[in-house]
């Protein structure tokens, strides 16, 4: 049984290299707008897979421009409507429907208070388009299936895209034109092992650093929607704060390898896992497979590194076919898991 | 057997006393300073339990001065060496011990590049107190038990009190000073009910919205740390965005019932949860009691309400010795938690 999320989850290459070309002048236009607007600070409004996708962009937007990006708690807005200071703001919404009232009213009110305002959308004709004054679109086309895969893929590369843009990197600029194909050979990696691994397991964690991190919050959302699997993301600092006290013989962590400079602490952090007999996959390119291997037992290695930056797409595009696929194996439909519906609305 | 978690916990009514008598002087002088400085955004550092007092944080300075607040990544400074923009920027950290290097990295950066550098710290002595322009001290004394108890509480009462002498805000102030006595006065509620019901549980979510959501997050901590067991804190919006699909008969949920105009969302989330076949257990105070009980069947009450904001002190004042006490009745030392040490130190 092939699944509507496996579907759509092998689509993102093509829709990506769709999006690459037709965001082209409206990208030129929104960085022009930025940069007149010189904001002080960025605040990103997104919920679910998209508050990841907006976690992505902070990464980008502080590494890549220095610009601090705050993530909006909605309810400021939405509940306790506080008098926000925001004529300095560049305030941005990703959703895949722009359907939930509580991301309209926060993105309404930044407006009113003087932010420029951007909407990261997939439905072009939904009241998020309506009330931001910039619209980068998704182009992921229909996503039917409840767990988002290309939207939020399509999320990522329209980040990439609009920051490389505004920071004048010609050197991501160039690898981003190399996704598309690099995502396409990563779907040749067999996830069969992993399959096998995560078939019985109840809980787990899932751990990254700098620009996979937030995939690494994805891919333990992934575990839970489409799994009935309880796994936790974090940083792989972070989780040596407390958190790490789950760990014991057989506890199973996934983790994610970024290609630079901080692979040092997320194999320190794999080490760590390997002393206190929890078992542990790391998801690698073959870039770095040699080092790798000596910090996990299980490795997972996909096609050679375009652009660190660029690495976690990939990784989650080997991920999406695995979670459908796991689902299924557990007698679980991930197109409609259960207690979701494909739009949520939250106030 | 008492443990030294929950005697340290039970310390907090006399150590907030204390720290507002002491700090008075010291936060008129703060504030002054940050008045002057005009900050266009706040920026806040910090890890485990304190990264929710941060989070804490966030919500008092956008809710009361309209004051952006953005969570640092570390590793974007530590790790990426990142140009960041700081110039009109407040930079906070939040530790107990004040000794991780990444923290006392970032917190020099943030000075150095132009930001008004301010710690709230229980070690006054430690590298931490000593890079930052301005020092809250905590005044939680020595701090044994592994889990942070009285050093959180104190960070959270710090907070407020800073925020409510920025925003003039009297009421807030006069709340306060009512705080201790209202946290003694919790110490009495019986918390056997959840000891019960909690001991065979291994995983479940903890939710609030607005000012509590913080106290979910670390309550969540608290479970893994000192108890084993897998609690994935939430925002009572956020969770209905996928994490949902995990709750199915006997999923177990523990929310905090915020006094104010977040209350009926989380009733809302509670009855959803109730409709799935899940267990709910919801701790709220007196002044909502009657409309508490008709989402969810097991009701934990706390003494009046002070003030929304001073909820959540109340609701963990309640949780810390459960916490310890569960920790015992499942075989397991609180003080001394597996793989964790007092002080972390991450890159």
């Amino acid at each position: 049984m092939t699944t509507q999320m496996e579907l759509e989850a092998k689509e993102s290459p093509q829709k990506i290299e769709l999006q690459l070309q037709e965001n082209h002048a409206t990208l030129s236009k929104i960085v022009s707008y930025i940069k007149k607007k010189k904001p002080a600070f960025a605040l990103t409004m997104a919920r679910g897979s998209s508050g990841y996708a907006a976690l992505y962009l902070k990464y980008l937007l502080e590494n890549k421009l220095g610009l601090i990006t705050s993530s909006q708690q909605l309810s400021t807005v939405s509940i306790y409507q506080s008098p926000l200071e925001l004529r300095h703001a560049l305030a941005i919404a990703i959703s895949q429907s722009g359907k939930s009232p509580d991301l309209c009213e926060n993105i309404r009110y930044a407006k009113k208070k003087g932010a420029l305002t951007l909407c990261f959308v997939n439905d072009v004709n939904s009241p998020l388009a309506k009330e931001a004054e910039l619209v980068v679109p998704l182009f992921a086309g229909q996503e039917k299936a409840v767990a988002a895969t290309k939207s939020f893929l399509t999320s990522l590369s329209a980040a990439i895209h609009m920051v490389a843009e505004l920071a004048e990197d010609k050197l991501l600029l160039r690898s981003l034109q190399k996704m598309p194909q690099a995502m396409q050979n990563t779907l040749q990696v067999n996830s069969l092992s992993l399959i096998k691994a995560f078939e019985k397991v109840n809980n787990l964690f899932v751990l990254a650093r700098g620009f996979s991190h937030p995939i690494a919050m994805e891919a333990a959302l992934k575990f839970k929607e489409t799994c009935s699997i309880h796994a936790e993301g974090f940083s792989s600092a972070e989780v040596l704060h407390g958190p790490f006290a789950l760990v014991k013989k057989d506890f199973h962590a996934l983790l994610f390898a970024q290609n630079d400079v901080s692979l040092t602490t997320t194999m320190e952090t794999c080490k760590k896992i390997q002393k206190a007999k929890g078992i542990t996959f790391l998801i690698a390119n073959e870039t770095h497979s040699k080092t790798i291997h000596a910090c996990s037992d299980k490795v997972i290695i996909v096609p050679k590194s375009i652009h660190p930056v660029c690495d976690p797409l990939m990784y989650l595009q080997l991920l999406y076919p695995f979670f459908a696929k796991l689902a299924v194996k557990k007698g679980l439909d991930p197109d409609n898991p259960q207690n979701l519906q494909k739009v949520t609305e939250t106030l």
